[in-house]
């Protein structure tokens, strides 16, 4: 069956990349265990300067959202909020066919 | 060490997305087990008809170009070749901090 997959950009203000990416790197570990997630992955690129991409892929959209309740993400959430420069834009969805990294291949 | 990701399209003439896709995943399968692999998705989004999308993850970018090398991959690339309604454009170069879903984990 296919996954869902997102892949979006968290902006944040001056000086404040790399303790944003801390925080997100946080969250990965919460929810590596979490109910069908597969990859959630934290990372920089040289053309968006002071941006924090976030990869990550789970069975259902179902279960991303469900990752939301996982017990101290709320907090972490709460704690790079004031770290944007603005809202979070809506990442772009995927409709993940297959591959490999993923937990049972293909 | 940070990791090397590539998040790219491929756009497909119509009614080829699928069969682009196929290939993709037959790439998939011959690439996750080379050196420094540890993801390579195949993707759809609703957003762009006829586009493919990889996401790749490697150990590094030598890994990376050392991956066309693998077995099978320039033929598969080959049969791709004529499905594509242009050249590939060039894709989003990340540097990958960490995360959830890499071999060996953070």
């Amino acid at each position: 069956m296919n996954k869902y997959g997102l892949h979006g950009k968290l902006t944040a203000t001056a000086g404040n990349t790399d303790k944003l990416a801390a925080i997100l790197l946080q969250a990965a570990k919460l929810v590596a265990t979490a109910d069908g997630c597969h990859v959630y992955l934290v990372s920089k690129d040289a053309a968006t300067e002071d941006a924090v991409w976030v990869t990550e892929v789970w069975d259902s959209k179902e279960a991303h959202d469900n990752s939301l309740k996982v017990a101290g993400v709320r907090e972490l959430i709460g704690q790079a909020i004031p770290l944007l420069a603005g809202p979070p834009q809506k990442g772009q969805e995927l409709e993940i066919l297959g591959g490999a990294g993923l937990n049972s291949s293909y």
